[in-house]
């Protein structure tokens, strides 16, 4: 990857002195930025902008480390051959009409793959806007020459995305409104070769960055990036492109990526200790937060205090805060004597604490009370965090943000401002705190909701555990016909199988009798004991309730028998029996597994029967899985209360939960014919689990 | 209110030619901005800023129509009086140090309203920034006289606000920067006198004001408010500060005001049909959109078109529009044609519709590709509203704002632009797009958040019935024994008595038999069939649950003796038991009624039983109500799934709870002596809702 970081040579195939094309604006930006040497390739032109132009790289006298490709889809394979002929350490194919295109540009896009694979040279794109290296003053991008080269500026962020528009349009927004600056953006197009881990791994070790930002609509694969999120203490904050089913069929027909399942990805990130954010500038947010304040491995719980000249936004704050699962700190007595010294006497200290009564009352006399308010509540054992509020414009509101910048670091707490403003003051404010390590935001929530990130309770501690290897020893006792069946068996196999092998790896399942004779029907009946359900199993049907096929609440031998007989009619006479005890659970889950296209087998838990209707409420987690891990993905449910006994009922034991995820992982990891595992419901208990409906999918033999 | 927002002459109490006062800074924004005559008025000087200065108002020798003061608090009621004695119309009282201060402030604010009731001359404050209009350009404000009166610019936008803040820095920050200007802004403090509700009938009257936002921490008398948002067409935003119970615990702290329950006065705004904001910049926000766009009553669905440049924000827009309920228009074939013919020949028209290929095939060509696909869109009859992204500072984007605006206009449908860029150019566009009616946003989340506030589905439609009158005739046959307990008896009454109560009011209640004799126990239990509820009535005792004196699930004549004996231990002896029928709701709900110190009676409907521990969702309407009204309120549960019947269930009949929802109204209204009633739970299957448990309580007699 060092050729396209740090190369001393570049080739622009495709430059040309039309300055309304991308091949101008790539030779333009680079005579501007880059202080390596330049050639222009363009069979048509002897000279541009200066520089001696070649018909073609072969014909540069001395050495090319990287090659930016700028030309129509269909002259790029001929011209790789010529760059492998030159010997590039590297391209980066900016121009479009590939797989993003249609069927012919799908092919010239395999052509490159295959250039890849035979060549070993690494591709960058196609359909990219490259990379601006902030650090360097370096711009490989077709970018405007007239906007960025004069707003580029150094900072802590590095972004990787998968969006011309994110790269350049976005970054000039946030360069030119001082939010921050960056070390790296690059945009990595369509993906031939080069992909977001490949990029990530490279930043990852990158001296000049100390945050990544993504935009994703795919993850190439995501079981490496996950292991890069975890191998890393720099944050990786992602914001998925095409959560919504729908926002997913646009993400389709914009590039050629699968977005896929945004719930598995979700859960992925989030086992991997990567944060999501929800928009663009979300996404800068969070990264100039957690480069400044890089989360700890004991995390501190959230306490913020809040330093406000206005009691109104002191209270929208703390609705902000109540909403975002932070906690207003409760100031200590030695806090609130200090704080008392500066209020006015008829003055209450509380938090939020509203220092214009104090700002009023010491008005002329030189004290700083912003300085004062927030050395004692940097001071305070029970404050994590301060929100500042202030005001850009006004005279009598000044800041310090070299000493805000010391405070902080000294403290080892975060300080975060809220700064709304005339304009052209608040644009030289954002200016200074950006250049004094100060994070300052234009919108109250903005603020609020970097805090929440900083002080994130998903429940995943920053360096999680690594994944666990599959225990071949508790897979190895498993009954010849449970082998048999996984081995040759094939599709969605029916309640009492699909039991029967779960089983068999340690799952509780459901007391039951499979019954065939009628006679039989009322003694089994009795000897299991009621109330009893009875359910119609048929090859092929898995929603057995929408077809009538389930009856509850059976509570005597005479009314076994009749729900026998309505069960087998209803099936036509083709069909069998279930008899079950009619369990009472004080928690109705969901467990189940699946394969992933880029995230291979998952495990998933989710809340079942009725609320499930109302709330969809399910994590998703990579498999193999530790226990761990398990634990941290049931704390990520969001109405995982119901596990906590409520009503007189008893606790779930998650322990026990998380032992089932572990086994459904190792199933999945160790039976790779097993495409889907969908346990509904379990019933919970304590510490019994059991479950009482289930069905394997098996991929077919 | 006149002459508080139109006044010939001001006399300044307090003005002073010390720069770093408030009272300075008055009259010089007075001077700046006001044509009418301005009088200050202190002792101490015989000029100031070139103005002749008075000893007392009783002094000058014209007629006054508006006394602005601000002296310290204690001297206020004196100069109150001369105010009276020179007989001015209205007097604005800007001063802190009253009730939001302590006792000595409180009992000052008490003389104001008594001033008020004695001499009829309305006050305005204390403790605010009074006025500021940006129509006629008048200033009635301590403001920084530099900077607001720079940057004042007309709008439609009217704001009150209980907050200084608010009224100065925040509005010069939207000033500034260009996103709308104001009408009226209201700082009105402690609302001694004048509250919101005589501001906001002023401003629905205004010609200027075509949108109202409100920033309150309380309602003086919220029914007055929900009557003026109901009789009147603007649209009406409110930002209620104190929506989590710390924020409230804020509220009481900063200011005099009571923070009322935040649910209330949410479900009282919805009720009303005015419209809720959760931030300042998004209250700002909503009033601009909506000052532009004012609801219909016949509301079309909400289905976008978005027009882009950007594959990656297309999709990032289409995750936000499914998060805030908003639905990605479908191109009819006629559209999908016209776009058709400016896109590339290989690219298949959908929606989102990412315009940048067909920019880039007719660069050169002079083709506004951008209005040729509004023009299309806006013309789709599947289309509500249109989207559009684009970029400011790149030459490739052109964007005619006139054109836009006329286009809107001619098809009455909503164009919301979201615009990053370069900060000078975004700026110069902001600007441009303010003065043309045309809405622009710096973030994507805040023009989609503003689209769904266009489409809000709230059940509400803009011009809500009136509230009825209570119907006397249906609650006149109430039984003696009924009308004694309701007319004598106070406190909690236990759950026989309270079920009794709302029987006779036509609520059905569950069969039930209250046991004293142990001897019948059994052959009671027989003679009502099992399954049974037991129930331990004891004297103050509300939530059996918790005190074990519930028992479930009992089968037997045998079982119903033991839970009887069991219960009357647990009581030792003091109590009695209550027997019933063990019913099987598809649906569990709470019903309940309140008297709300800010809006009187209310009655509430909310998701029950286990439900209710992990989901709040309940809904508060103001009583009495109409049925419309109470289906309304229905409608904005936000779990309302469960209504509509799942899994094999009949649907819950909405009218029939909405018309319980009604008596409990009118009971609430009818018995001001009914404090509080709790409905929980109260069972529903299709027509039939059973109150199981309930609580009346009475105020103490």
């Amino acid at each position: 990857m060092h050729s396209f970081f740090n190369p001393q040579s570049i080739a622009v195939i495709g430059a040309t002195p039309k300055t309304f094309k991308g091949g101008y604006a790539i030779l333009k930006n680079l005579k501007t930025t880059f202080k390596g040497r330049i050639y222009p390739i363009n069979p048509q032109y002897a000279e541009i902008e200066g520089l001696p132009c070649f018909p073609s790289i072969k014909d540069i006298p001395e050495a090319v480390d990287l090659a930016i490709i700028f030309i129509a889809a269909v002259h790029v394979p001929a011209a790789l051959e010529q760059c492998a002929i030159k010997g590039v350490s590297g391209i980066m194919i900016e121009s479009g009409g590939f797989a993003e295109a249609d069927e012919k540009g799908k092919s010239l896009q395999d052509a490159i793959r295959s250039f890849v694979e035979r060549t070993g040279i690494r591709v960058w794109g196609p359909n990219c806007m490259g990379l601006v290296d902030g650090i360097r003053g370096h711009i490989f991008s077709f970018t405007d020459p007239k906007v960025l080269p004069f707003c580029l500026h150094p900072g802590p962020v590095s972004l990787i995305v998968q969006s011309g528009m994110l790269s350049a349009g976005f970054v000039i927004d946030i360069l030119s409104h001082g939010i921050t600056g960056f070390s790296k953006v690059c945009s990595i197009g369509n993906k031939a070769d080069i992909d977001e881990s490949d990029v990530l791994s490279f930043l990852l070790e990158d001296p000049d960055t100390r945050c990544v930002g993504l935009y994703l609509e795919s993850f190439v694969n995501g079981r490496r990036f996950m292991d890069l999120c975890r191998k890393s203490d720099k944050p990786v904050i992602v914001l998925k492109g095409g959560r919504s089913r729908k926002g997913a069929e646009a993400a389709v027909s914009h590039t050629a990526s699968l977005a896929g399942n945004y719930r598995v990805a979700a859960g992925a990130l989030a086992q991997a200790g990567a944060y999501e954010a929800r928009d663009f500038h979300q996404l800068v947010d969070f990264c100039r937060t957690l480069a400044l304040y890089p989360p700890k491995r004991n995390k501190s719980r959230g306490r913020i205090a809040v330093i406000t000249f206005s009691g109104a936004a002191g209270i929208v704050s703390t609705d902000f805060m109540n909403e975002l699962d932070l906690d207003v700190a409760e100031l200590s007595e030695a806090t609130k004597i200090r704080l008392g010294r500066i209020f006015p006497e008829w003055m209450p200290v509380a938090n939020p604490v509203d220092i214009w009564p104090a700002i009023e009352q010491h008005s002329g006399t030189g004290l700083d009370i912003y300085s004062l308010a927030m050395e004692a509540a940097l001071d305070d054992p029970g404050v994590d965090a301060v929100l500042v509020h202030a005001f850009s414009g006004y005279t009598r509101i000044r800041l310090d943000f070299d000493k805000i910048s010391r405070q902080s670091r000294s403290s080892g707490k975060p300080v975060l401002l809220w700064l709304p403003g005339n304009r052209d003051d608040a644009f030289q404010v954002q200016i200074k705190a950006r250049d004094c390590g100060v994070l300052v935001f234009h919108e109250l929530y903005r603020a609020v909701s970097c805090l929440s990130i900083l002080f994130q309770r998903t429940g995943t501690c920053w360096l999680p555990e690594g994944n666990q290897p599959v225990p071949t020893d508790e897979l190895q006792n498993i009954p010849d016909d449970i082998s048999d069946l996984l081995n040759n068996a094939g599709g969605s196999l029916d309640e009492r199988l699909s039991k029967n092998i779960l089983k068999s790896f340690g799952i509780p399942t459901v007391e039951e009798t499979w019954i065939k004779d009628p006679r039989l029907c009322e003694s089994k009946a009795i000897s299991m004991g009621f109330p009893l359900v009875m359910k119609g199993l048929q090859t092929g049907v898995v929603h057995k309730t929408e077809h009538g096929l389930v009856e509850l609440n059976i509570v005597g031998p005479e009314e076994a028998r009749q729900s026998f007989e309505r069960l087998l009619q209803k099936m036509n006479g083709r069909g069998s029996v279930l008899m079950q005890k009619q369990l009472q659970g004080d928690v109705e889950l969901i467990m189940g597994a699946i394969r992933d296209p880029q995230f291979g087998p998952c495990v998933m838990i989710g809340i079942g029967g009725r609320m499930a209707d109302l709330i969809e409420d399910s994590v998703f987690t990579v498999a193999p899985l530790s226990v761990k891990e398990a634990l941290d993905a049931i704390g990520r449910l969001r109405t995982q209360t119901l596990l906590d006994g409520f009503r007189g009922s008893q606790p779930a034991d998650r322990h026990v939960l998380a032992s089932l995820m572990v086994t459904l992982g190792h199933l999945m990891a160790r039976y790779p014919r097993i495409q889907e595992i969908d346990i509904n419901p379990i019933l919970v208990s304590g510490s019994q689990a059991v479950a009482v409906d289930a069905t394997v999918v098996l991929s077919n033999p």
